[in-house]
This record gives C-alpha cells, structure tokens and sequence, in this order.
C-alpha cells in the first residue's frame, strides 16, 4: 500500500488525494522557506522514499543528485529542518515546506539561506554583458569548514 | 555576447558573475514569492530566452514545458508578475524571484497561490494510507472560466 495515489486528471487540482509528479530521474522538487520569515532558505529534490520519510518524522529529508543518496538534512552539521507545514502545487509536481531551520542556517557554504545573492533587472539590467550578482546576506551564520571539516 | 557567465567550480558559490545552470531540457526552475507576504505563488522553469526576458522588462517570463514556447505569465489572464527583486542560489540552479502579483492571483485554477493544499505529517501521518490533502485557501480570487474562456 502506497501513501501516494494515482495520478488522475480530474481529481489532480480540485481533490484531495496526494499524487506527486516524480520526474523521469525519479524526483520532485522541494522548497524549503523559513516558517516565521517566509524567506526562501533552499531548493533541493526529493524522491519518493524521502518525501514518504519527511512525512513520517517530520524532519526533510532530501535526496541528493550529487551523492545518489537519501539525505536527511543536518545529519552530518546537526542543521536540522523541522517540518511546520508542507504542502504541494495545483499540478502536484513541486513541494513547499515550511521549515524552522535549527542553527538558523541551511546553507553549506555558510549563509542562512542559499540564495545569498540577487541581481539587476528592467532599468538596471545590461543587456550587452554577464548578468553581476549582489551580495544580500552580509555575513555567515557559520563557518562550513568548522562543522564540515573541509568546504 | 551572453549575459550568462561561464560555470566555473571557483567563483560559482562566492563571486559574483551569473552563471546559471540550465538542465539537459535547457531548463531552470524559479520559485515566484509574493514580494509582501513571503507566499509562494508558483514553482515554473525558464530557459535562457526566459530569464534574458525577464531581466529586461521586469516582468516574469517563463518557459511553458506543456506548451513548448515562451511564455510572458500573464499575456492571457492580464496577472503579470512584476519583478521586485531576483535571487539566485549557491549552485546558480535555481532562481527566486519577489513579485507583485497583478490582480492578486498566481495559479490557473483561480487561487492567489498554487500551493493551496496542505498535507499532515509527523504524528498526524498514517503510513498505511494515501495522504489526505487539506484546502488551506477557502475561496478563489478569480473564475477561470471567465477568464481563459474555459478551464
């Protein structure tokens, strides 16, 4: 028995039945926010066998692309994300979980949320050269190569 | 001249040149947040015609994969997202952007954000059985027969 339905085109947007969208890799989306912030802190993947996980202990768990393994955040800096709410999109094919990121941080270079850097656009974008990032997140919330032993 | 950078393992988490990752589609996936609430709106891809696009007019642009085209969010339902800020992550393979949301609706099924249903978890989770989705929005900003003419 499966705790994920079939994907069926009429009950898809307006039912109540979860029925993820994995990829051809096997995988869904994920976006972690900030559950008193709403900042976005993460994207990552997940597949069936660690969204069923996060669902059952409330903690994410993620699979990750680059070791081919299920990857229960903060197993190895302690980060953890606790699950606050978790929900998924019309066409069911990405997911949102409202985290409380423990440590304040979930970024492994160091900075509370991956997305540390913004860039121009309408009347400040140059369309004739490299798109220069800005840095938003002014300083880290820990050092990587402490919790990591090496970046 | 592109307004991308070149991917290099050096400058890619902590300099400052735009380097984004498209996938083996050509594909990035952005995440639109309500610029005000912190709300995730929509999780959509754009591809390099896309995100050009929507740096330059300030408007989102995205890359319809059902449709196999560009697509201006908004062109049709007149509920343009415009840019308030831009963000990219780490590995420059995901993209965040704050938007207004024009008429104050994001998803084609009529709510303000297509993450409209929730799902339980932790102690409220039973393994045994397809999860259950909760309405979290009660009621439609908009009727989508109106206005796409049809669903």
């Amino acid at each position: 028995m499966s705790i994920f339905g079939e994907r069926k085109k009429e009950t898809l947007e307006e039912g109540f039945e979860f029925a993820p969208k994995f990829d051809a890799e096997g995988l869904i989306p994920c976006i972690a926010t900030d559950y008193k912030t709403g900042e976005i802190l993460m994207v990552a993947y997940m597949n069936r066998e660690s969204l069923a996980k996060t669902l059952e202990i409330g903690e994410v768990v993620y699979y990750s692309r680059s070791r081919k393994e299920i990857w229960h955040k903060g197993a190895t800096s302690g980060l953890v994300q606790k699950v606050k709410e978790i929900r998924t999109d019309c066409d069911q094919d990405a997911i949102w979980v409202k985290v409380e990121a423990v440590g304040g941080a979930s970024c492994h270079v160091g900075y509370r949320s991956c997305f540390y850097r913004s860039m121009p656009f309408g009347k400040d974008h140059k369309p004739e050269q490299v798109v220069k990032l800005r840095q938003e997140e002014k300083a880290k919330t820990f050092d990587p190569v402490k919790v990591y032993g090496k970046k």
